[in-house]
């Protein structure tokens, strides 16, 4: 039996894994929805439960973190874990509302690459958050979170190229501020996957 | 004589106490203004008073925390407490400065039933935050957590609604612009009072 | 020989050091460029590089921090100022895109006056980290970090003063988006100027 600093009676990386899960849901998700141009109620909607579902674990994980005297990570790295991988979902579904309110029900070519971009991340990072639970292979995780970090950069390039795009040709301001908003949203979902992965990253040094 | 595990010396209660009330009349002055349509610069001049009551009230809390070793409840939520109560004041400021430069001295209907929900919000808020000081009835005070989460909830409603209609009848872009960023404030001082409540609670929860 | 709390093996504040004259070499480069107006992939790369160096400054902070158990100030605050130092950077140098990005490669009168206002910020605010090697005169340092107060009030009154023009002589929508937001941007440099010199002002606070 291989000896654990982590007492196993500690459920987090159970309630963690449960969140990464709910995240690539909600990642997945947005892919299909952007390769069918369709953000509706309907799909809005059934975003907006798999978020409630992200805000539900969390909720969890911050009332157990604040009811437990020894966690397996500092107590500020699960929390600052638990609340910024909430937030890589919230982002998610807020691009979705936006899309179903100015309506933007289209299949488009850049998004599509961005939601391309964002589910490679999360993916990642998915595995990077699972692998916590067992330090076996620390530098396939580091591994993990130099790979978020380039899929950001890629997601700036990606930006900057659209965004430089949509003021070049734009002729209707209404147009460019609606698209301009949700580029710059998908962007900022891969800020915070960046984001999730420095904590890891930090957990890990910390544990060395 | 009820035993008290806070010292009375603290005086943290006496300044989250005018701290609450400083965020109720910038709730309260909001709500006049909207209802007026009045954003000048002799109004937004008195906001801007408010403001700087709740900065002094924060430096306040934050040095006498920083000289503080023992405090009522943990270090980390009382700094967080103050820091983000102060928030909802300067959003709420925020809100005014704009309607000032982008001369929305006008009643809006929709701002009107904003001001109303924030300034439900904020008085339910400063309800949960003056009860921290005497845990007697912790259950009223997580009542009054979930009621300002509702009251978010609301306001979200609100903002998909005006921010939908917006685009929907947008002829003139520069009208939009105004008044989508206002909106959008409108409902990021919810969000910061559904932080609060967030932070309130997880104190009681330390403390059950 | 002056007694010192601060062992000398901590080089945190060398790391300090080098980010503090990262930020003033990114200040001075953005306020040369704003002067010339030029906003090209060249300048911008340039600017990039220095961003990136800041980064990497940055990381070996947090990393040194994650693997120190006595730190010459609490740990927070550390990862605080090198995580907020870094973002005065990182802002500069998304003003320095997005000009590029909108093709803003001309001489603006207002932008020449941010620039100026915020180079004279991270100037001062730099003395007041590199002061904090050594608490010999900390009535200095405070009147620095009052000093970077009061220019970032200069800075909301100019953002207020442009932002106030640009809707009023609005007449092209697309140049108002553009505009608004890179002086809104200028803005939040001094913004973030500010918390920093409020994280030094912590650091001292507590040493008292």
């Amino acid at each position: 039996m291989k000896f654990s600093l982590i007492p196993r009676e500690f459920r987090f990386f159970d309630l963690f894994d449960r969140q990464a899960d709910c995240a690539l849901k909600a990642s997945a998700y947005f892919k299909e929805l952007v390769h069918l141009g369709r953000f509706d109620d309907e799909t809005v909607q059934r975003m907006r439960e798999i978020e409630h579902e992200g805000d539900d674990i969390t909720h969890e994980i911050i009332n157990k973190l604040n009811k437990t005297f020894i966690t397996p990570f500092d107590r500020e790295d699960i929390h600052l874990l638990a609340h910024e991988l909430d937030s890589v979902i919230d982002l998610i579904h807020t691009i979705c509302n936006q899309m179903r309110l100015y309506r933007l029900s289209v299949v488009n070519q850049h998004m599509m690459q961005f939601s391309d971009i964002i589910d490679n991340a999360v993916t990642v990072l998915v595995r990077a958050v699972k692998g916590l639970r067992d330090y076996k292979e620390p530098d396939n995780i580091l591994e993990d979170c130099i790979e978020v970090n380039r899929l950001e950069n890629s997601g700036d390039q990606l930006r900057d190229f659209v965004i430089s795009k949509l003021f070049d040709e734009a002729t209707d301001p209404i147009h460019l501020i609606k698209w301009k908003e949700v580029f710059q949203g998908a962007e900022m979902v891969l800020d915070k996957c960046e984001d999730v992965a420095n904590i890891v990253e930090t957990i890990l040094v910390k544990q060395a």
